[in-house]
């Protein structure tokens, strides 16, 4: 099999959990299809909207296999690993690559200030650890990781480590990593960033929250800056980003479970101690979906 | 007299002093004459670039005296006014329209954390004693004010508040910021956001250090901008951007003094205690100035 | 069997990690009775020195279990339970139980930020899940839980939640905190403050890296602080405090595994992607030891 | 004449302004006289305090102008220098001498970060212009200035720097550098600080805020500390330490011009843009106050 080079929309999913701590499998495999129906272009679980840091780990590995076997081969499915330890994340590595995925998001947990040989050692141990293209992921936010552009071009040198993720939110950053990284590594926008302008300047498309609640509004953003209909596409960007700037203001797991609620999948509360929005949070988002269009009677 | 609106590249001057602490009157005057042949639309003295936090008042008043002399109406002057206190910074700005400046570029400096109420005193304590339009500056890496969409919003209605230059290098917030002020506040672009995107998105220009040392080129993308020439401005951007990224990686207001005496004026050293570039910073600066064509020789 | 109180001085052990990832449990062992011979009060595996974030679950149970052994009753034993999740921190602290400790160090990872409600849920899930005592830990540099003093107080109110170890180097804060929770929570003092200070207003002991380290002298300051010979004590803080001055400048669990190591107790290097301390370090925490007379031939 | 050594108590000094910006040179006088009455060994106009960041230089002047009268050569006048240029620092400096004060507490402002190299040029500039003893003031929450440990021992070099105010709340950093600089630089505390333990290791007193509005107790801490009677001294601590505690809940500059008011010295408002405290931060003030019998009636 000639593997597809990962571009477009990625939504990260959510990981339906239910109070006892089972994931609900025909909620989360209901969302698959949905969004595969929809068009996205990869599916992403356990990314930070997918909570990945409050589950065990066979609850992990389910939502993987749940995940995986939804999607039934029709688009890759590119899942996260992540842990503070290298042995650990090689292991959650190996058993994804077993679970069948097409790739590995690589999270780096910190808990010390780890140095930048440390760093390197850390994504190189995952990526040789398996035969997949590996999507190195940084998020300077909620990781103290320091994964400078010294070290992502150090590790562009390794065959699978074929693409980035970044979180930053700080989109001249990315575009001076783009210009270094031209034709090493290919990048992925995340939600804070506008995934217009990172299209614009080479990047190959978008591993983001709120793909999860507008897919096909999404896929349609992604088609127009393919084709490079600009015009089209900033008047859309601009009406897309309401929703990034709600999910903003609150926590994005549990806004993107609360959109989901609203639109009729019933994936339940953020795991603890994270905590469901309040009631005007709520009703706050439920008007930007309403405005995109996008609550429940009209989207399915 | 009808005021034009302010649109397009205001290069951030720097503040050429010599080691008595004097202005140095003709390296400032030739650089604002050769600006405004290679066609930028603006010049702003006394922003961060201008090294405003290290100058005594007489300086900064000789500053502009001498670049609104130098301008002699052919482009807007918009001075910058700084201070922690209302009652100085309103004295500042009233002093800058007396000197003939064509608006105000307002930053708050700060101590102590301000609350949102005290913030908004301070910049409607400018508006309010100058007749110039007012450019809001909002610096998060420089300064802890808090200038909030909810303070941007109640400052909007003041009818000479009517720009804002955000300098976060948070593009996303910035597109929300825009998206919410839509027709109230004109939103010009900083160097750490990457002013093609900005642009894209309904800013109507961009007030930065860099400009003042590729300013043909900078017109030229505004330009390309404005005619809404995407795929051109693409590529021009994605190459000027080199000068951002090392602009980034060393200190701002250095970095353009250092590309000044590179391309023939003599503006000096940055003002104590900030420290002029090393050796092998300059040398790289040069590189990149080189690949621009952007040297000396290429720009008189 | 009635409990005795936890007081003095509880060395935090670090975690001898073979490159094969198997606890070194000889090595622990030996070092277990080492302290204890030199007149401990207690023992905390699993804290930040003890490297917990960097072993799979496996690995813990076994340090502990060595802990445990190894101490024979002869000293309380107080494991660290660490987990983003609720449930699995619960799991944690129930299969340490099981293993005999005498207590719980309570410690929140972080991924998200988690609301007040979130965070009080944590620990008191805990808790409840166990009849031990169980020790608060609190640390704002690696993580971002807000442990503030009202949740503080809220948990006071769990029976067995007894005693809190602070870790965020402010010892004023400290203060507030004790003279707010007088009579409901003991306070451990942590190796970034002062831990005379902590003992002279109100604090019972310390938890900390160094005392593994300098066990003699620790407990002798202990217990000059407990009998009130504070000139003495004072002389003997000063002295030891270049041990921490020299830990804070480099990373703390490397640190130790190198001290240790040159008090001849092979625990090895720090666990990847830590990395173990270069040579001049060594060096330099070689010559504190020797000032101290804290190096292998005088200290076994 | 032989120049005494600064030891013991210096409050700062808040600085009285009217709603026109006049300084109430009465209420400062009565103010100066109330605290040499009680026994400070010492006064510190133009500190954090003093809210030096919120005045005119004519202010400022003014300020220390009435301090140095109204306290007469009883106790020394150490007035704060602060600015984030050389020369002006310096200027200021020099004017400070001429008013008379008896010695210069030198604060850096900042705007851009400056190397180790400019943050020494400028304290050393500062004390090369006076005669005066200078105390470095280093505060790292209102200040991105590396006032490092190196950097610290150089200007130690200078004969005139004699002592060092340490903001930072970091007391374990703190006696690090007590030890290093031991017998070059004295030492006074900072209200951040617990100034008993900072007395016990070396210091020579404090310049704080809360003296202002405690000056009796403060004194007597001071006091007993200096004779080493470290029992009384610790409970005398503890129970002063509930008006820090206050006072770090809300900002220190409006809190102690609030308690001032309540004892009756009409020092009237913040100076704007700082906002004055709201009633119920007001009455939990007054609560503090009370309980350490430090009200109006009880303390003229």
């Amino acid at each position: 099999m000639v593997r597809k080079e990962f571009a477009g929309v990625f939504p990260y999913l959510v990981s339906p959990v239910d109070s006892e701590g089972r994931v609900k499998e025909s909620v989360l495999a209901s969302l698959v299809k949905h969004l595969i129906k929809k068009g996205v272009h990869g599916l992403t679980p356990l990314g930070s909207t997918g909570e990945f840091a409050y589950l065990t780990w066979p609850q992990r590995q389910r939502v993987v296999e749940v995940a995986v076997e939804a999607a039934a081969g029709r688009v890759p499915v590119v899942a996260g690993v992540a842990h503070t330890s290298i042995p650990e994340a090689v292991r959650q590595a190996k058993e994804m690559e077993k679970i069948g995925v097409d790739g590995i998001l690589a999270i780096m947990d910190t808990y010390f200030p780890v140095s930048a040989e440390g760093v390197a050692a850390y994504f190189r141990g995952i990526a040789e650890a398996v035969s997949l293209p590996v999507v190195l992921y940084t998020n300077p936010t909620f990781s103290a990781t320091q994964l400078s552009a010294e070290v992502i071009e150090t590790l562009a040198a390794v065959p699978n480590i074929r693409y980035l993720k970044d979180a930053s939110a700080n989109t001249g950053n990315l575009l001076t990593l783009m210009n270094r990284l031209e034709g090493k590594i290919k990048v992925f926008s995340a939600s804070a960033h506008i995934p217009l302008a990172v299209m614009m300047f080479g990047g190959v498309g978008w591993m983001a929250g709120p793909s999860c609640v507008v897919p096909e509004e999404s896929v349609r953003l992604y088609e127009l800056a393919r084709q490079r209909h600009w015009e089209e596409a900033i008047i859309l960007q601009k009406r897309l980003w309401g929703i990034n700037w709600v999910f903003q203001k609150y926590a994005l797991a549990p806004c993107i479970k609360a959109c989901l609620e609203l639109q009729g999948f019933p994936v339940g509360d953020p795991i603890p101690p994270l905590q469901p929005l309040k009631g005007p949070a709520v009703k706050e988002i439920e008007a930007v979906l309403s405005a995109l269009g996008a609550l429940a009677s009209e989207t399915r």
